[in-house]
């Protein structure tokens, strides 16, 4: 079993970029050619409609980059078929060879973490049969609720080679309410951003990096530099670039100098720059999804 | 349309008392009856237990208390099946005139944290078409994204009726790494405390409540005599009474002087206070039900 940080290192070298493709459908910005295909008479067929567009930017990316990011919410939002659809999406994007973040801030206190952490890895097993659920290669942690709920999700992940991505600093306008409080001269992001590091500790691979990453939002330049520093062996994931306003050259403070240790997702930006009634949006997809890896590699 | 206050607070003065019950499925505590009845071989006959045995729970308590909460992450570590016992559960709680609180502790960036509050309240519209999700009375949320992140939840809930829950103080053993950070002389707590009393300010029901309450542990006595003080007008949900360790005693400071003002959750103290093998288990339930309201009475 390979660990996480080293298959997340492996998959960024074999593809030679740090992209990953944030996948949130929304009905409103689906092309009306699948929106045609499927109608929206029930919500089986709105998640109907969820899976087919979601598989084929998967097709389309799944040579280009290393890693993708579906947000839990959107197929939440289609209810039970909403989550059959997500379970199809993670399915083929891992037999794409894709490494997949399930973004969904989960937390909870131990013995319910213990429940989303086997959901998101290691799955559901009674009397002896064993039950995939999600399946993700990693998943995002909501860390306010502390170190107990916090540890049920990196013993899972460790148990079959998967990772977290804890939130330290979000890229949202107002993410500086909580996590800006200065508590004894440092941040509450700082002391969230030590605490990864601290977990991150008894994860490391062979690439020199850990398994319990962080969630740092390209919105705050200044921050990925010092951030960087702070933890300097643990994987960023870093939302905000693309439609959220982050630049290339804002995220290149999240990376090491060994070109590792940072992951860049967009979302909108890459998977729905057109109009719903472009018939060419698939090369639409290709063509932002090489332009950011243009810029990316321009680091 | 009621203000979710006044729903919550009609709710408790029809029953007579403030008990939450929480509704948590795990296979292994199942009774052995419903156990056999399905079996293990499918996640969806597992799930088939889980909504059998939590709609009886329902029947059981429905007429003894006013609210339920299930737990969104054991529903989810049944995958789609899962989902669709959950919206059975809450269907049928709603249905048996209980106020129902998902305990999701969602939160995220703006754009999302719109889909997740759809999801639990308004439903989805697409084209003119409604289509219900999760429909909960209320929704348990995690503040550390910041104002943007739970704004939408406000905005989504009040549209309908409901309500939400903030964690300010989880009832977790660790929950102290980072909720009790001193920030400027007050710890990080008592500032989300401060926040949640803001938002709950503009949603005032004539019980002299609003709806945008906070989640206290149970765990942590003299801080729920605090907080109380903190955020007068607020509803507490108060989780860690029972089977984490909190007396009667202990959550008595999380009422206000009018006997409003707090709801108390036990989850395994009430559904599971059986042995799996226990034939009378569904009495059990019932006396474990009493026990709880006779001990909160005495408040």
């Amino acid at each position: 079993m390979t660990n996480f940080a080293d298959r997340l290192a492996e998959a960024v070298r074999r593809k030679g970029n740090s992209l990953c493709v944030g996948i949130d459908p929304r009905w409103e910005s689906l092309p009306k050619s699948i929106r045609e295909q499927f109608g929206s008479a029930s919500i089986a067929t709105i998640a109907c409609a969820f899976e087919v567009f979601s598989l084929r930017v998967l097709d389309l990316v799944a040579s280009l980059v290393p890693i993708v990011k579906p947000q839990s919410a959107f197929f939440e939002l289609c209810g039970p078929p909403g989550m059959i659809a997500l379970q199809s999406v993670v399915r083929r994007a891992r037999e794409l060879g894709l490494i997949v973040i399930l973004d969904s801030k989960r937390g909870d206190i131990a013995s319910t973490a213990v429940a989303y952490a086997d959901a998101a890895f290691g799955g559901l097993t009674v009397n002896g049969v064993h039950h995939t659920i999600w399946n993700a290669d990693a998943l995002t942690v909501n860390p306010y609720l502390g170190r107990d709920a916090v540890e049920p999700f990196i013993q899972s992940a460790r148990l079959s080679g998967r990772g977290l991505f804890v939130l330290v600093r979000t890229s949202n306008p107002g993410s500086g309410l909580f996590q800006e409080l200065d508590c004894g001269g440092r941040k509450l992001y700082q002391h969230v951003a030590q605490a990864v590091n601290e977990w991150n500790e008894s994860g490391f691979g062979s690439c020199g990096l850990g398994d319990v990453g962080a969630v740092v939002g390209a919105t705050h330049p200044a921050e990925l530099a010092e951030l960087r520093q702070a933890m300097p062996n643990v994987w960023f994931l870093v939302p905000g670039y693309g439609a959220q306003g982050g630049s290339a050259r804002d995220v290149a403070a999240a990376f090491r100098l060994d070109g590792l240790g940072a992951i860049v997702n967009s979302s909108r930006g890459i998977t729905f720059p057109f109009h719903p009634d472009e018939p060419n949006w698939e090369q639409a997809i290709l063509d932002a999804t090489e332009t950011a890896i243009g810029e990316l590699r321009f680091l």
